[in-house]
């Protein structure tokens, strides 16, 4: 049993979702998905409880229900459509399993989603703005009666291409941006990473990290730059749902500590970085929903001998 | 004034070569180039002296001669052909840097290179195979009365499709290869770079450095892995001969210390990726040939932040 902080003050908007997968490996049908499962689940292992805002429809099943409620999420904030259906999203993988080709996006209730973030839930302390329309993000946002400690905001390219101004609104009031590499350079128009982040920390993130998949991840602020690796793995089953995990064990670790140093930033990427490494291991959130202290334990340790070097000079 | 060890033993095989090239950010007429030009720049920052094995025609002109012999470099054994011309190579990168297009190769001298190994070269400690035909690199090796060592092959994808046999041969006698990823990927037929390293294990060398640009390398060792970053730049202006000044500040180090622990060579790796860092600041050896002690170690500094993370367990 992990020893957890008890801090009610981790609140997650973001999607619920099925999710139907190919992979070079395999493929699944409906399967449980969404970027604030995600995040619930990989934060769990840090906090008792997070207060979830999302919508789902009658569809969503009850089983799913009670295994986020067993990892300590408060559904309060989860609205029920009795005539919607949840967010459907299908996709497939190629071979890098970098890139992916979706086969089918199905709004469903999110189409119509009016966050609403119930009273008890206004006290947070960590915002997490899962991947999401920017104007749900910043609705969120919005609803709080004073800022939190920190607000992450994670989104992707399908929101720069169509949302671009909601979006450049959302992040003045965000303290980190979550993005992969291409996104970078999309938001920024700079092929350089560093010079990118340069630009992107003008527009609100006063942190931002650049996701880079297999090849780890960039935590830039100000002038300064840690770069944690991904864990080399034998087999990256499916990517799916990886940075939302990141997101959850990075917020979540940082929710525990309650400490937002650029020092304890960098300790909660190698967290973000060590769940993420478990979920790609099988479809879904199979492998996050499951795990001991020892499996996430020997992971860290491995992360430490990945990075571990004594540099001499000259 | 670096302070270096008087070590005799680092002997090096490899091209000197002019170059021309073209990156998004300006184009050169013929500049100098080869892999055994910049890994002896690059190790001459931590050796007194080294010995080069290769050929260069009656065109390659005294002042580069002299560069590389104010460096520290020991010329003995560069072969010049009197009617022949030195070896050109012109290329054209893309905006990523990570590909490029052959625009023109005359192999000229190289055609017809049969390599000699002076005498006094001949008790070779530390020897380094730059990238170069693999039946060469073979017959450098051959000509060693006593196994060095430690041997290091650098090789590239060219020579897994026109020289698969050879290359195969040369490996047996290796102890560390250093490619790239999409070479690691093509020699070992597997996608995972982890499945692939165990692979590549198994035929001869027990090192492999896979090279990942801007992403970093992956050092391998039977079950061990170590991850160097790339020290993001604002700008890659010229990435030709990264990878051999990457090689010789390795050796170079390993050559130094005299301890080819695995310990030792996860910092030789991460000197390798500083000294690389300096190359692609500028075009062709114009950087590497000129840095001083305290830019260098700047940059191990900025090495030593960039990983710099105190991991807590659960």
């Amino acid at each position: 049993m992990l020893h957890k902080f008890y801090i009610m003050s981790l609140l997650t908007v973001g999607t619920m979702a099925y999710d139907a997968l190919e992979t070079p490996f395999g493929k699944t049908d409906r399967i449980l998905g969404g970027a604030a499962t995600y995040i619930a689940l990989s934060a769990s292992y840090h906090v008792e409880k997070s207060n979830i805002v999302s919508v789902v429809g009658a569809d969503f099943e009850q089983p799913h229900l009670d295994l986020l409620k067993s990892k300590g999420a408060d559904l309060e904030g989860v609205q029920i459509i009795k005539d919607g259906k949840t967010f459907f999203w299908s996709g497939k993988y190629h071979l890098d399993m970098n890139t992916r080709d979706t086969l089918d996006t199905q709004l469903n209730v999110l189409a119509d989603f009016n966050p609403i973030v119930p009273e008890a839930y206004k006290d947070a302390k960590y915002l997490m703005l899962g991947n999401l329309m920017p104007s749900i993000q910043q609705q969120v946002l919005d609803q709080l009666p004073q800022r939190p400690k920190l607000v992450v905001l994670d989104t992707m390219n399908f929101w720069m291409d169509n949302c671009w101004d909601d979006l450049v609104e959302a992040l003045k009031g965000v303290d980190v941006l979550t993005i992969n590499d291409e996104e970078a350079r999309q938001m920024s128009g700079e092929y350089s990473l560093v010079k990118g982040a340069k630009k992107i920390m003008t527009m609100g993130p006063k942190f931002l990290i650049i996701k880079k998949g297999e090849h780890g991840a960039l935590l830039f602020h100000e002038d300064q730059i840690f770069s944690a690796p991904a864990l080399p793995l034998e087999e990256v089953f499916d990517p799916t749902g990886a940075g939302d995990t990141f997101a959850g064990g990075f917020i979540g670790y940082l929710a525990k500590t309650d400490d937002i140093s650029f020092e304890n930033m960098k300790r909660a990427v190698i967290w973000g970085s060590a769940m993420a490494s478990f979920t790609v291991e099988k479809f879904g959130t199979e492998r996050i929903a499951e795990l001991t202290n020892e499996e996430i334990n020997a992971r860290l340790e491995e992360f430490k001998s990945l990075v571990s070097v004594d540099i001499q000079l000259v």
